[in-house]
């Protein structure tokens, strides 16, 4: 078995996975395609986005079909990817590696599958769908893996290498726990409060669309992704997402007992001081650490 | 009177105050400073952000002082706007007009000050201070205008005129009440948000720096203002804050309750169909709106 992977097999036809699709195509390595949905297969056909395609989960999965396939990327859901891999189970430790690009990952357990590499390709859009596809989506960006199953070495270095050459991503290692606690932090609870930020401007009835250029227009494309992913991420790390909002909430709460001086500081201080003081190390520490 | 301005006085050579300066120096409008530090002043002469300058306040407040001088902007921050406009209470009522840039208005109480309008020329800048002043940072941006003085119709005319014209800004008017809370909304709430998540990620100690990319990142610029500033607008601003912020914490209670399986819902629906339906309506409520 090479290192090198020269046939890619993509489930799911959406951004992520055409855009896969099309670095890999830019870098001469064959690419299959699945997706549930027969348009999107189309499309991809009719825009060179994958060279072939196959029917159906049941014909991927087994070691005939895949006999020539280096790796095969799964790019749905996050609840989906863990239906997928267990439906994959008759190319589990066969030599075709097997990884993912689900943005939660607590929610996969499996046992005894040596090919599995868990991967979270980063690409910070708010767009979905193949029609979003584009080559270098993901190129000088960060990819997380994470090998709750111990995989083997060789499957290991292939999927590495894969991220890292066909695609150009910037490699980084963590544990599930570590990166979905992380995630929650970063990505999942800025989500999370834009959602409900843009919900609250909805229900208020107020004209304000003309005046989003103030603070508001960060959090518009935050709340514009795929909804059924969202709500995958939201309810699969919840745990996560909580603990990463009470931190949130009681960093609130004591800017807002500044704000309306009703926090209990000594004689010495002043409210306004105060408020100033925590306001500077918020933003030295935004400046010092990102 | 002329409704063209030829000659302006600026109060406060931060940022805001001196990209007011180069612009209007580009279009030709004679430009005196005034700013409390002498470092200030002396690096706006030095870089030909200004062409003179004054002392002192004090000298400012005086009818003979600003006979040509057609207007006076103030940009300091919110709070000391209140206390300057009551410091030039020798020439309300003359022919010189006055304005301001604060981005919270319901502070600056006055009686009887025909020539003073309110202005907020909005930036979306994170930057502060005279060195990251740009001759075109409020080029075509928006400028909310508020007349809670009823300003007399030549100098209503002679400010708008000299956003739109000199600035090439473009113009809105709100009432004092409207401007506030629309802003508590749109840009003090994602702000105190914003430093409230990035302190919540300090006092966890993960180090999460490099893993900005995915959702943080959009955050950021938020919590990176001027301090001063943004500590006065919280606390002047607090009644409508927490309107905007009570607002969220319901849409933001509705969506965990969904994440959490918690809501009450009838038993035909899922609460999983349920968060992807509102997911859905947010996303596409941002799509029409903004």
């Amino acid at each position: 078995m090479t290192q090198n992977v020269e046939k890619v097999l993509i489930i799911g036809l959406g951004m992520i996975g055409a855009s896969i699709a099309l670095a890999s195509k830019s870098k001469g390595i064959k690419v299959i395609g699945f997706d549930s949905s027969k348009d999107s297969i189309q499309y991809a056909i009719n825009n060179n986005i994958i060279d072939d395609f196959s029917d159906s989960i049941d014909q991927i999965n087994s070691k005939e079909f895949c006999r020539d396939i280096d790796l095969i990327i799964l790019s749905v859901p996050p609840k989906q990817t863990l239906d997928v891999l267990n439906n994959l189970k008759d190319i589990w430790n066969s030599d075709t590696s097997i990884t993912d690009t689900s943005s939660v990952k607590n929610h996969i357990k499996l046992e005894g599958a040596s090919n599995i590499l868990l991967s979270h390709p980063i690409a910070g859009s708010d767009q979905s769908g193949i029609s979003s596809a584009k080559a270098n989506l993901f190129t000088n960006k960060k990819n997380v893996l994470c090998d709750p199953f111990n995989c083997d070495k060789e499957h290991y270095e292939k999927v590495e290498n894969f991220w890292k050459n066909a695609l150009q991503m910037k490699i980084a290692l963590m544990t599930v726990n570590e990166h979905d606690l992380v995630f929650a932090m970063t990505s999942h609870l800025p989500h999370l409060v834009s959602y409900a930020l843009i919900d609250s401007i909805r229900l208020s009835n107020h004209d304000v669309e003309d005046n989003a250029g103030g603070g508001l227009k960060e959090f518009l494309r935050l709340s514009g992704s795929n909804p059924e992913m969202w709500r995958d991420i939201f309810v699969l790390n919840r745990v996560d997402l909580i603990k990463a909002l009470a931190g949130m909430q009681v960093s609130l709460n004591n800017l807002l007992e500044l704000i309306t001086e009703t926090k209990q500081i000594p004689d010495i201080f002043s409210h306004l001081e105060l408020l100033n003081k925590e306001l500077d190390e918020i933003k030295s520490y935004k400046e010092d650490k990102f």
